[in-house]
């Protein structure tokens, strides 16, 4: 490899003659590609070259090669054995070098040819690894710089790091310049935890022409803030002497007789479910296609057409200049499937796994592997049902599963772990998992952390801040045309001692049709326990009589806590709500929009419409195809256990059959016990599992 | 064993001439038990031998012989070294035979002697299984019960069962009478499912006297409801042949290097962690004396004094008489300890598991063993912390762990799992798993079954409810004497476009001391993401500034939807409030007092105090012994999904260090995984784990 040559760390660069190791045979994928599978290592290299043929002269850098998706009505149709398998086609977002110039390219692999070159403007596209690492790079050279680092004492450029980040927000320039901004960090030795030491100054360049734009130094009372230089380090060379290796002993998870699951190409079946997994850079992982067999109507029934994270936004507290800046949107601006790390057995994923690789495209077009980008594994999930008759302890009860779709990905300091769940009553959960590092800045001595931050080790203060998550689902509840209604619980409209409410107990379930998309931007309720019923109105359970439903549950959706009117609450006008619903539109997927990086939460963007503008059609959502954007999250108040790296924090979300099914759909489970246990006997007759004690205490 | 032996499924009960046997002698305890250690088989019998003497010639029923737990102050200094061990003394609630006298006696098993005799007036105690066996058993045989079933066409008694509830209310008799209802079922074999056959009748029945009060037919539109005769079974032989064996490969858990915890008599060690395990006829499982081992500071440091659910709640919604009774007490009705499932491995426990007995007494005043009472045993948890340096690759990321002790219940119908959680970073987290099988009623073909209920099979109404549990926590935050915060993430109070908060997303933690029990009582807020601090106000985070804390995070928490003025708002008043503390007094435990069965919620009840009074005593909770009880649970609008037997569904809250220790308590585990991959060598170099795709697809 050329000494000069791109590395992105994590990722396998395949450039021309690496086509010929065995490496990349085994990468390459047989067969024909289902339609919803990512393009292979093979497919971007051969669409940067159609761009790059069919942009020329003009030089393009890519921001990004991904899956154009067939439009929803071609691949069904397809599905149905009613029309050829849709082209392959590829997406590419590209910028010519020099003007700067944005374009949305679509090119088709199947047909070797450019079909869409649509320029586009005042937006400023996803911020990759490649770009993220300009800032770094340049500013350790910057005369204003090495000033600026001076001015507290430092002097080897070599131990300053800089963490690049979106803008934010910058009224000091537009789009004419595309903007990231470098948090500033310090490292003692090569490991030493930079986020020990920030520095009290930041670094915005223009990523494109690689120039620093500025370099601003917060000063406090008219002075500079020191380092702070007391190590805080979490890495075994500097702790290890205090792990306590004996504490616990190992947990052994296996499955002698192999998985539960089967996957063939991208298609995943597990336990009466069946999907497929896709990936991408943006959205990280996509699943797609997913139905469940019902075993009283002996058919698969579909549940979600598709499923992923389409955005998430991490507003801090603070609101001093240039804290204002930092309102991460981990999906738009950076790309969550670009920042997926490559997962590596028993450390992050435990039991019998089976990974998939992700596919990444590189700014020069090359495609890039993630090895074990994703884990596929199931876990035991506990009891699933068990019921005792108390008169003659006769019982039975059977175990639960989860299977688990997941990736873990790096945004700079934090770690985010996305765990799709699906449980064998039929439940879907996404589990959120928040680890990695605090965003950090340095306290002068004359400041305190409240109210906006914590002092999480002298003078380092961890600002407030929420994380916020958008789930995109397209509900196919037993088909296309699904209508939503909110679901309050409420005490009776009856007093008590009327005859209706005599005693006072009576409460019921209001439901409350959602019509149009504006009606359907809801919050949550806590007094009425507010949930959402998706439901196919022609479908109606014949037991209940209700229509066949899933219900979204969804408490921990914190209100966005940036005010009305403020900058985050314009641009990521997603997250005021609980729940948003649209008709469906082929590629409307984004709810801060396409170009997230810079943006300010404009109404109407010519290039750059957000669920505020799909919301604002104010369209009929009654028995039709619709999409769900169903917002959730946490706020966090950070707390000294959180330092130097913070304990996973699990948050979730969760949609569950209601009235789908005619009875549990769990039955087929073969019970773990059953016992008969007569009272004549009054001991334990031999049961239908071992019973021994296996711990040695 | 006399044929006319009281039995009780899933009790080992012991008489004389058994604690000859083998099993007594591996039951009898060694040593000298741990003050608060379970009555054992030979102190139970003890206790009432000393007692019928006492009270000899009255004849006596022992509602419950247990443990009297020292005083808090004298435990305490038997603890400090500084007062020499407690005597062991035995609590008990007795009913007289023939003038049904209730009396609360105490009973020095050290000094053989009945210290205390406390006759109460106007209180129903607890309805144990014993009693409850009383309605079935005359009920069969009562002229107007026959006569009732003869109505609607069965005349085969045998087939004909009822399940014993608390009265709920009903203002027909007082105290005079000792009350239970019959909840009527039929079945057409042994094994069928009852909750299927709900008959259209009630019984309500004399405990003591075992004389049927009342039968009371619900007619509708004059009409009696025939049976539902369809069958809805669960149990292998009726669904056996639908079993797909295949579809689930085993999941293998095992610890071959033996479990990480300790278990020394009932005092539990793990992972830092200390606690004893308790156990009693009504709170079940109790954990005592929390503390856990800070590294930093090198000492154990004091968490929870006490943790147990001390009350639950399910009030139905259905407004219709007879349904207005259905609100069940489990723990205060009931006995969670009474009630408590003898555990089997693999089925209620997956691998290495540690089980303790449960030692409860009968009426007779004999001893009976629930053998594996307790499940402890440790799990993974998935990731404990994770960072990767994006530039490089370097990462590390450990795993975390969870103790669990655990216990299943079965109260008639419904079955709760008692999931007591201890993870690495010093969190506990409660969770229930709610299973068994709905409540069900008939109806008539004239009925619907919304808004109260939904059709969950033909016929089959299954009512909405809700299930409240009330956690009561003893906390000993570093130190006995604490205080509450309540905690509201609030917008900055300043504008946006003001200079303190220009840009508008200033946002910060708002902290209200909660100075009284009345001030304390008090509901969550979602809009604020309330949360509730349990600070030391003597010891401050000298990193943080903050007092350690535990904090409460419980949004989990419906509001009672029964009315105010309602029966079940005054019975279960506990419920109003998703937290209530109060200054800590010996023996005040139980929120809806220590009588629930007929309680009328009446404030000031000489021998009933509850909840309510002692908060109105309004005294101060700053900086003192307190006490916390914390109530959470779920609303119930049953689905089909439900039924026959329901999908374990699971609900929880929490307690997480905040500010408590000085840096995240958890970085002596040794990491899973350390890999340092340089972008140089852009592959994955010898990782510290093996890389092994284990599935076989």
């Amino acid at each position: 490899m050329a000494p000069d040559t791109t590395s992105i760390a994590g990722y396998t660069i395949f450039r021309e003659g690496d086509y010929d190791s065995a490496s990349a045979a085994s990468l390459i994928p047989r067969g024909v590609p289902h339609p919803l599978d990512q393009l292979s290592i093979v497919e971007i290299p051969a669409a940067a070259k159609l761009i790059r043929e069919y942009a020329s002269p003009k030089v393009l850098k890519f921001n990004c090669i991904t899956l154009r998706e067939p439009r929803k009505a071609e691949y069904a149709a397809f599905r149905n054995g009613q029309a050829p398998r849709p082209d392959r086609r590829a997406f590419a977002i590209i910028i010519v070098q020099g003007s700067g110039q944005v374009a949305e390219v679509v090119a088709n692999l199947t047909k070797s040819k450019v079909e869409e070159w649509k320029e586009v403007q005042d937006v400023a596209p996803t911020l990759t690894l490649e770009d993220l690492d300009v800032i770094e790079r340049i500013a350790r050279t910057d005369p204003r710089v090495i000033k600026a680092c001076e001015g507290i004492g430092i002097t080897d450029m070599s131990k300053v790091f800089f963490d690049g980040w979106a803008i934010g927000v910058d009224e000091r320039w537009g789009f004419e310049r595309r903007l990231q901004q470098g948090l500033a960090y310090y490292r003692n030795s090569e490991f030493d935890n930079q986020y020990a030491h920030p520095l009290d100054f930041t670094v915005v360049a223009d990523t494109e022409r690689e120039e620093i734009l500025s370099v601003d130094v917060k000063y406090v009372n008219g002075e500079r803030t020191a380092a702070p230089l007391t190590e805080h380090n979490f890495l075994p060379e500097f702790i290890g002497d205090h792990y306590k290796n004996d504490r616990l002993k190992p947990i052994d998870i296996t499955q002698p007789q192999g998985v539960s699951f089967q996957v063939r190409g991208n298609e995943l079946s597990w336990a009466g479910y069946k999907m497929h997994i896709g990936f991408n850079y943006r959205e990280g992982i996509v699943i797609s296609d997913v139905r469940m067999h019902d075993p009283y109507e002996d058919r698969d029934r579909t549940l979600f057409n598709r499923i992923s994270v389409v955005e998430m936004v991490v507003p801090y507290g603070n609101p001093d200049p240039p804290h204002h800046r930092k309102h991460a949107f981990d999906v738009g601006e950076y790309g969550t499937g670009y920042m997926t790390n490559s997962l590596k057995l028993g450390c992050d994923c435990k039991g019998a796994i089976h990974y998939m690789d992700g596919v990444m495209s590189t700014g020069a077009g090359e495609a890039a592997v993630i090895k074990n980008a994703i884990c596929i594994h199931e876990e035991d999930n506990g009891l699933l049902y068990k019921h005792t008759d108390f008169r003659d302890g006769t019982v039975v009860s059977a175990r639960d599963r989860k299977l688990i779709i997941s990736q873990i990905i790096t945004a700079a300091n934090y770690e985010y772990g996305f765990y799709h769940t699906f449980t064998l009553d039929g439940t879907y959960k996404l589990e959120m998992k928040l680890t990695g590092m605090l965003n950090t800045y340095c306290m002068h001595p004359s400041e305190q952390a409240a109210p906006y931050g914590t002092e999480v080790a002298p003078r380092i203060n961890a600002h407030n801040h929420q994380h916020l998550f958008s789930l995109r689902v397209d509900p196919e509840i037993d088909g296309v045309n699904n209508s939503v209604l909110q679901s309050d619980a409420l005490s009776s409209d009856y007093a008590v001692g009327s005859p209706e409410n005599y005693y006072g107990n009576g409460f019921y379930c209001k439901k409350t049709p959602l019509r149009t998309s504006l009606e359907a931007a809801t919050n949550y309720c806590h007094e009425t326990n507010r949930s959402w019923d998706i439901i196919n109105p022609n479908k109606i359970n014949e037991i209940s009589k209700k229509p066949v439903t899933y219900k979204i549950i969804n408490n921990a959706c914190p209100p966005l806590l940036a005010k009305p009117g403020s900058v985050v609450w314009k641009r990521a006008a997603f997250a005021r709500n609980a729940l948003w619903v649209v008709p469906y539109k082929d590629y409307e997927i984004f709810p801060a929009g396409d170009y997230v990086c810079q943006s300010t939460g404009e109404e109407n963007h010519p290039h750059n419409k957000t669920i505020v503008d799909w919301a604002n059609r104010n369209e009929s959502i009654e028995n039709t195809d619709i999409v769900c954007y169903m917002q959730f999250g946490l706020t966090h108040f950070p707390r000294t256990e959180d330092f130097p790296i913070m304990p996973a924090e699990p948050v979730s979300i969760m949609m569950r059959a209601s009235n789908f099914f005619r009875k549990n759909p769990a039955l087929w489970v073969p019970p773990s016990a059953l016992c008969v246990d007569t009272m004549s006997r009054n001991a334990f007759p031999s049961a239908c599992c071992a019973e021994k004690d296996s711990s040695r205490l």
